[in-house]
């Protein structure tokens, strides 16, 4: 196939607002080149031998240790991510700022009063205002139960959701863990409650609770709002089914105005269409708890090592590497949202993106939304990621958190699914740290990075995995 | 062989202060009778059916949580025992105070400063004082590092002892690392140190610092001593290989007079010779950061339980089962020692002791102190105790804690050897909670400690184990 013959055709294509996706087939498929299969059994070895990625997490979570989002740290991050990536010979290093606003945590406590008297490790949700608030405990055994509590029942009250998230590779139990999470404090309010308690949403059994944002709806005045560790959930269900419990919740917390953070990019720069990218990365903040390493260290640290080996290569793929580090996932997607913004002109150059954000366990399954006419690409993609242990799932997934927006403005999105089996025993929690990180898992992780980007920077056609702008449909829609 | 003949003879034995060794033998071996063995199959059996230990540990560590050696909750704890002491149908249910110094913690922070500034999560060793005091780390690898620093060298300075206590089902890694926390913070003071970390003395990677007693030796001005988790540990030792690293270690902690807590006793009548008793038992206080369930309200449940199971037989045996939850074990054996001295008197009329104090796994291992006349009796338990799983270890191990002060008074003493893999997993820090408890384990520890206390309450000679008063020797010393 002649490889500007294909643009050219393609770049018709996207400019008609004629539905085109019949016409698609034989010649204008996107298709791999022979070349770019010939680098992948090279970089995929130097991947698995490589300790780069286990370097650069041991690096940011070390260094610059946990890193809220708007606090020093992450400033801190943000220099940390630029070194980096220049220290790894990223062709070019900008950041793009990132405004939102800030949150803080600055000391939390529970504790039940009474013939029972006993501390109980909770931490405030991200977003919970401060404050010390005193009540009976009326226990719920999941949010449904909490959204069905009539409005008043509550009043003084302290409402505890103790519901048991479910473990899973693909972390499916995670919608209705973190559900408790964002909708119950609404719903307790509205109940009349003084204070929201809930099981953690994690899968582990230690004294770790876990944080995570939370949103109050409009016209609701917020109230205190923590997780117990699961094991204290345990505790303070058996003291209910006891008999009355009145617990004290503290927080000191709050909103502190805006702050304004920076999305970190390296790129390495295509050989033959340097302006189109494919766009990989990870998010640079964490919650303050745990120092951040499999939420997100390794994504950073997968996708820098992912982008440095190829720039490694004797040459590099036709299109641009551009590795993200993202600035507040945890409170929004606020770095998300700001590149897809401050790229909204650009989704045509934008050939697909991925982003590593579940941990560092092995990958298991590759899908991507790529049309039909994608599938030899797609699928030639698949069949480099196999040795991997890597399986096609087409159809399944979706993007990763910092790519829904940029997905959402027409971006081609790939899933590379991590196991996730265990991420809930750490996520969110101060048990997130470098120790829990297997190195062999993240250099399967860098593997697979690198070779999926390096061949989709290297298809054929402009385009070659249906990004287009929402206002002209990609081809398939 | 006729009761009353042998008990004549051992009497009289006791009593000569010749050595009378070889001279025991044939009829004055101590035995059990035919009778005794065949109520164990029963014993055994309901005990492994039973839930009994496992209720009375999720009771105490539900309903007291947390109690402090002379905290409001250690008062709690010794009502709680008395009442379910008699709940659970002992004869006869009584207290004996003990008194001790009464330490506290208030709260405990650590923080590194600098460029890599990030809170450390620590706890303060019980004994430590209060203060907050700020210095350049210097790590030694073990505590043999530390004693080599010279006088003066770590003035103004923080000593980080990084040693990695080792694992091992008899926890036999728990001497050099708990030595590590009892002799480091007197060297750190040697040498000039303004304050002591050190990797907690535990074989588990969450962030959960492990705390325990330390003593600082006369003539030393003790200086702020903390723990670090393992997962803080492994930071503290990278930060400190990158560079120059300073910490800020702010305890407030500290001696505040004297408390009053008890040894609560409950007591199975013996049939034949009730004031002659076997002592079976586990400490009733535990350290703050967890509710105490392996460590000890493990020890507690196991062996109430076993009374209790041995109290509900047809007929008690020919001795009594007195089952001791001890005082205040964690800050220096206060209990065993108050129980030792408050019975020195008693000696002889204490067949035999076993406590119950490595966790809440499985058992393993039987041996005692039982001397070769005694070893036809000793052998009759192991045989009894060998369909749960567990092998005679003739010669191996010693007293449990409490148990020690009595035996160095002349009491025979047995251990039941727990599978303790687990256990420093778990061991003084906010993660020893009640689901950290296997119940089928825990019924094989309530089968073995009823069927042990059953037997060994039915021998067939007075002090049929070799108590007696240390100023007359055992027959086999």
């Amino acid at each position: 196939m002649h490889k500007t013959l294909l643009a050219l055709a393609t770049a018709l294509l996207l400019s008609s607002t004629v539905a085109t996706g019949p016409v698609l087939a034989g010649e204008s498929e996107t298709r791999i080149g022979v070349e770019a299969h010939e680098v992948v059994p090279g970089l995929r070895d130097a991947a698995l031998r490589s300790d780069l990625a286990y370097r650069v997490v041991e690096s940011l979570t070390t260094e610059v240790g946990p890193r809220l989002a708007g606090s020093e740290a992450d400033a801190r991050a943000v220099a940390w991510a630029e070194a980096k990536f220049h220290e790894l010979g990223f062709d070019k290093v900008w950041k793009e700022p990132v405004t939102f606003p800030k949150w803080e945590r600055r000391s939390e406590h529970a504790r039940v009063l009474g013939a029972n008297a006993q501390p109980l490790t909770i931490t405030a949700l991200g977003g919970s205002p401060g404050g010390t608030v005193e009540g009976e405990v009326v226990r719920f055994a999941d949010l449904a139960a909490l959204e069905a509590a009539p409005a008043g029942s509550l009043a003084g009250k302290i409402a505890f959701v103790d519901y048991r998230m479910e473990r899973a590779r693909d972390g499916a139990g995670y919608g209705p863990g973190s559900r408790v999470r964002s909708r119950g404090p609404s719903a307790a309010i509205r109940a009349g409650a003084a204070g929201y308690v809930m099981r953690s949403a994690g899968t582990d059994s230690h004294r770790n609770p876990h944080t995570g944002i939370t949103r109050f709806d409009e016209g609701l005045q917020p109230i205190p709002s923590a997780a117990l560790s699961v094991p204290d959930a345990d505790q303070l269900a058996r003291l209910v089914a006891r008999g009355t419990t009145r617990l004290q919740l503290a927080l000191d917390c709050g909103w502190t105005g805006t702050a304004t953070s920076y999305n970190v990019i390296g790129q390495i720069n295509g050989s033959e269409r340097p302006e189109e990218v494919v766009v990989i990365g990870g998010h640079l903040d964490s919650w303050d708890l745990g120092t951040g390493a499999v939420d997100d260290g390794a994504g950073v640290g997968i996708t820098m090592a992912a982008g440095a080996l190829i720039g490694q290569l004797p040459a590099p793929p036709a299109r641009s590497i551009r590795v993200v580090a993202f600035a507040n996932e945890e409170q929004g997607l606020y770095g998300g949202k700001a590149y897809a913004e401050a790229h909204k002109d650009e989704v045509g150059l934008h050939v697909i993106g991925a982003e590593s954000d579940f941990g560092a366990g092995r990958i298991y399954g590759y899908s991507s939304s790529a049309p039909a006419y994608a599938e030899p690409a797609d699928k030639a993609i698949a069949e480099a990621l196999a040795p991997l242990g890597i399986v096609h799932m087409p159809g399944e997934g979706g993007p990763g958190p910092d790519i829904g927006p940029m997905a959402a403005n027409g971006v081609a999105w790939a899933r590379l699914a991590q196991d996730g089996t265990d991420y809930f025993d750490l996520h969110h929690t101060p048990d997130d740290t470098f120790d829990k990180i297997d190195p062999e898992a993240l250099a399967q992780n860098v593997a697979a990075y690198a070779v999926f980007a390096y061949l989709a920077a290297s298809n054929e056609v402009q385009h070659g995995f249906g990004s287009a702008p929402r206002d002209t449909p990609p081809a398939e829609d």
